[in-house]
């Protein structure tokens, strides 16, 4: 599978999307599936969605629908899933914990293998059977370990010095759960999931409503 | 404050961003800031910034900056964080007591006040101060106390049922963490986070700049 150099971000950020929809109908047996069903029971436009695959190349012909295993198993050799990732989690509070044990990751190849700290009361502790080791020790363990991407759940504060240490030992990707902006090296993507951003968007379009609302009344 | 009905979904999405950046400015005991170093220090173009705070009115003068806490207070009152919320949790597996820990939310009126769940080892636990009551309990609870917002952390099998009955008890909001797509009422605000989606975004762009650099070689 080569290289997609323009596809739009939005049409990258949906994939997922159908893979998470054909993988659910792959466990229900079924086989096939036209872009008109898939359009209804996503709520999307079928002319998009046939767009966006089309952006891979296509998949599916007309008139016959696509064929769920292929489809699926195509989108997940789009979205690197077909490759083994080993991750290191740096922070064990309350997220790192969480993301340790979340069995949402529906991709058997993505494992992680170290989880980090530097509070005395977390080393050597197991979460999941994962032992916690202080920070200091990462270096050694990316030495010994392929190290492919850093999984950062520290305090704000320790973000930037967190990501500057993992982009120096040649992870290739960062997924940043600290609630601040870090900056990464070069040739390290990145992708940042703020919670709380999350939040004020929803509590923006529920204060909207509830002006809408009691405007009407 | 009025209502804003026609802002773009693009630059809501990038008011939270503004309020953390002038959060950690006034906690530095900053005054002032000019829409330039704003610029420069966000990484985005200062144009942008202005055309995205002038969808809301406007604030600041031309050539003397913006007070760093009046723009502040103002990007609050926007996302509706100058509003009480009473919110609660349910299912309290990993993600749901992260959730209840996590000190990210800078929003101290944005308060967690019930935690939920149907699994008997659970139930009478308390996290974080909080007790895990049983989910056949919710409705009684809404009835005694004002829920304004749901926040779904269970398995996805149970995603969808547990929405519907968050919209049948009048919450305003739901903010879900299951990994697949809910439906809810006319009139309920939804914010899905799939960390799942999020990740493969990462590992897409991992793989496509691991094939660009294996291209180059």
């Amino acid at each position: 599978m080569g290289s997609y150099g323009k596809v739009p971000e939005a049409v990258i950020r949906r994939m997922p999307k159908y893979y998470r929809y054909l993988s659910d109908k792959l466990l229900q047996g079924e086989e096939r599936i036209s872009s008109s069903r898939m359009s209804e029971e996503l709520g999307m436009n079928a002319s998009q969605i046939r767009r966006d695959l089309n952006c891979f190349g296509g998949f599916g012909q007309q008139g016959y629908g696509y064929s769920i295993g292929k489809l699926r198993d195509e989108i997940a050799a789009i979205l690197g899933l077909d490759r083994a990732y080993g991750a290191v989690i740096i922070g064990a509070g309350n997220i790192g914990q969480a993301l340790v044990h979340y069995s949402g990751f529906a991709c058997e190849k993505f494992r992680i293998i170290g989880v980090f700290d530097v509070r005395p009361e977390a080393i050597g502790k197991t979460v999941a059977g994962c032992a916690i080791r202080h920070v200091q020790t990462l270096a050694e363990f990316a030495r010994q370990n392929r190290v492919d991407l850093g999984i950062i759940c520290t305090p704000k504060e320790a973000a930037q010095e967190t990501a500057s240490m993992l982009c120096r030992l040649g992870v290739r990707g960062i997924w940043n759960f600290a609630p601040t902006d870090v900056e990464v090296s070069r040739g390290v993507r990145l992708e940042n999931v703020h919670l709380s951003d999350s939040l004020y968007v929803l509590l923006y379009h529920m204060k909207q409503q509830g002006d809408l609302t009691e405007g009407t009344k």
